[in-house]
């Protein structure tokens, strides 16, 4: 009998672990879809963006009630309990970086029909590419529970923090420069933010992987050391 | 026996629950000094603010744990599952308002040695007002469960967002006027977007509290009635 729940739970827990990755690569696609559209000043890829972030909430609100559903059915307990609040903890990340997506599709929007010279996108193009791979980093260690790449996702949150701080000293000097241009440096400066904090989002679950396998918090600071 | 296991998860959740309430407390405090500190030019008060951010942090780490015993141990269904999740899901809110509150006692130690005239701050003291307000409710509606309340908190959100629109409006326009003090202007901007978030986090709380003494998730604008 507690054979069959414990094989139960886990064909429940992996179908929901599946959505998640499916949330997971809709995430990343808007985040891809959302810089480019910033980037090409294209306002339809943009507006696509925007639509499809309805999708995601839905995503969020099933797979929380899945969630609670599998612990009240199946009860679950220790490292079977930790497996589950990770999920749980993970749907509310990729949600908020979906969130993030929306708004640089909204600034995308906004700037759609300026003009503005490529090279002030520099700072923000190199710092989309940097984040894109640490998302799929971070989704990858979690289908994996790959704890070392996971602790590689953590520590390259600190290289995405110092771009983003060049963007901003870039963008201000820029504003310095040539007032009338506000709108659009602000714009940049707004994506950037958005893209820093989607490596917070991707940080936090590294740190649920961590906590998955290990059963640690490594959150704020904790000791992340490879072993 | 049943009872006596009730009684028990009765006691457990109502600790772990005073302890939320002490944290939302904290928070509050967090969200009231950061924004005295940048309106004040008072940098001493704002490293403070950011002294007091890693208690924030223990607490979440210390109330997730308990919340996951008490359900590992406890195995609540129903309702009482979903008072346990909605514990948890409120104690990330209140952290990431304590990293919202954390980055306006950032910007108010950059800008305390500047001089700025007070009428700068008219749109983010009223701001500031609205969404304590708002988080104070917020707290309020969770601790008693009181869901009208919680509807008012979830509307007042609107309020929030139109108020942060004309904050930034003002402050683009004082850049274009006053280019030479960009980096003020733009603490301001920076800060405003921190108070509109934590008026998110303050619609989130009001959102569980919908779900735990109902059952129904109501984010991402499902209806809302009163009744």
């Amino acid at each position: 009998m507690h054979r069959h729940i414990s094989e139960q739970y886990e064909l429940e827990l992996s179908r929901i672990r599946d959505s998640l990755m499916e949330m997971g690569g809709l995430v990343e696609q808007q985040v891809i879809n959302a810089c480019a559209a910033l980037i090409d000043h294209d306002g339809e890829l943009a507006r696509q963006v925007r639509e499809v972030e309805s999708r995601l909430n839905q995503f969020e609100i099933t797979l929380d009630d899945q969630c609670v559903s599998i612990i009240a059915k199946r009860q679950p307990t220790a490292s079977d309990l930790r497996r589950v609040v990770s999920v749980m903890k993970v749907i509310t990340d990729l949600e908020r970086i979906g969130d993030e997506a929306d708004r640089i599709a909204k600034m995308a929007i906004r700037v759609a029909g300026s003009e503005m010279p490529a090279h002030q996108y520099h700072d923000f193009r190199e710092m989309h590419k940097d984040v894109v791979t640490m998302l799929n980093q971070a989704l990858d260690s979690f289908a994996r529970l790959d704890t070392e790449n996971a602790i590689r996702v953590i520590r390259a949150d600190e290289d995405i923090d110092d771009a983003y701080d060049k963007l901003i000293r870039n963008c201000t000097a820029a504003i310095r420069d040539n007032p009338e241009d506000v709108e659009t440096s602000v714009s940049i400066m707004w994506a950037g933010r958005a893209l820093e904090r989607i490596g917070d989002h991707a940080k936090n679950i590294g740190e649920y992987v961590i906590y998955q396998v290990k059963g640690t918090d490594v959150r704020h600071g904790s000791d992340v050391k490879e072993d």
